[in-house]
């Protein structure tokens, strides 16, 4: 069975079922999907901070209510507790498991922050003729920790995660200015050409993801990636936080053309 | 004296010793003004979570840290207690005071929000040869409460406060587009022609500010205004609260055309 022509209904009750584990790219087409990370309200201020202060790595589409797993402002009946396909369960920092739902884990003080993901933009670059590997070849993206530090908030620090998309030297310039009209998507990238610089030594041995190879006449272009939290959630030692595992992405029910992520608010203007 | 012509710098000192009180429009050209809401630790989550689902009227472009009045992540010296020309303070959701400055009533617990302002795409507009007819006439921009609801989060709700600028006929569709770019200045229009139809009764009587008139071949354009969340805080009945009063903006270190309201977060590309 294919994924890629289901409905969002349709994939969404797979992954409510445990069916469906994996990678969501590609999935769901036309809807946003969003990076996730769930930790105790006491925390919830200060990463709102760390947010806001690094809006590329991690641009904010969703602060969900404390305590309860229904993200109102993201989806009609979106729970959290089920429907991301594989989660990282975090404990005083460490990643302990990687579990396909978390009923059993919910917390009355668990607030859900959705960070919006690369999908949007690389449609939109796909859409435009870019060839991207990873997209062609059936992987995940290569995501690489940099020497970049985020803005810190109290406990949240640590350097960027950046994905990589090696892109013909004479399309840089329009690269740049379509991934730019995605604030929420990560925006224009962070880097472009020598990796050597933002503290990546081999493009080979992604930390996350599938290595992809660099064309002659391409160069590697970065952008900041929503797993820059979990590296922010790891220094920060929380006795317990959850996140998507990388990849696998919070299917929301908003359009990803949506001018700003919350349900039902649609100012769309007719000009006669 | 004129002020137009002094640096950000020459500016902020006279609104730090209390000489310059009034509007902000117009001044430390090229740097981002922002609208600024004041509250408890104990309330702040849950404002940012109604700012996040707000971004058209409250798109926030800085939190500052609890209980310190420096506003780090958007200026080099930014003082939240004296850097504003007039602050409104609300008890109990009542305006019981409009003071140049707030030192005697700071708390430990205060944290600050910034929310993005018009003056970025209104620039941007008279850079187009729009005519924006407060500005030729040095008065303020009119307000009006509107009927339309915001996405409510606990104790913060009510009603869009908008700004209306006459725009030619021909002229809509890019006043739009050109109004769209800044996400962070509040976006594309929320509504475009009757007044009526989002509750507005009589355009000569506004809420806040000067009336406008419409010229002959000009229609009414009304956009989301960051004077929305004094009227959530009104509702919510906050034991206190301070805002900036209406047109009299907090002036940041933060370029106005900067990706990212982040200080030195500058991530531009050089292509060659």
């Amino acid at each position: 069975m294919s994924l890629v022509n289901l409905s969002i209904t349709a994939i969404r009750e797979l992954i409510r079922a445990g069916e469906m584990t994996g990678q969501t790219a590609g999935l769901a087409n036309g809807y946003l999907q969003a990076n996730l990370v769930i930790l105790p309200e006491k925390y919830a201020l200060d990463f709102a901070r760390y947010c806001q202060r690094n809006p590329k790595p991690c641009p904010l589409v969703g602060i969900s209510d404390s305590g309860n797993p229904k993200f109102h402002s993201l989806g009609h009946d979106l729970d959290l507790k089920t429907d991301v396909p594989s989660y990282n369960v975090y404990a005083d920092g460490k990643l302990i498991d990687s579990p396909t739902q978390i009923d059993g884990l919910w917390q009355a003080d668990f607030v859900g922050f959705a960070l919006g993901c690369s999908h949007t933009f690389e449609e939109a670059l796909v859409n435009q003729q870019f060839d991207i590997w990873h997209l062609l070849h059936n992987k995940t993206v290569p995501m690489f920790k940099t020497s970049i530090q985020t803005v810190p908030s109290q406990m949240f620090s640590g350097e960027m995660v950046v994905t990589m998309r090696a892109i013909p030297h004479d399309r840089l310039h329009e690269a740049v200015a379509i991934s730019k009209q995605f604030p929420l998507a990560h925006g224009a990238p962070v880097h472009i050409g020598n990796p050597h610089e933002i503290g990546i030594t081999d493009l080979n041995t992604p930390d996350w993801g599938d290595p992809a190879p660099i064309p002659e006449g391409s160069t590697p272009v970065f952008w900041a990636c929503g797993v820059t939290p979990q590296i922010a959630i790891q220094n920060a030692q929380l006795p317990i936080a959850i996140t998507h595992k990388p990849g696998s992405m919070l299917i929301t029910d908003i359009h990803d053309r949506a001018e700003i992520p919350v349900l039902n608010q649609d100012f769309s203007l007719s000009i006669t």
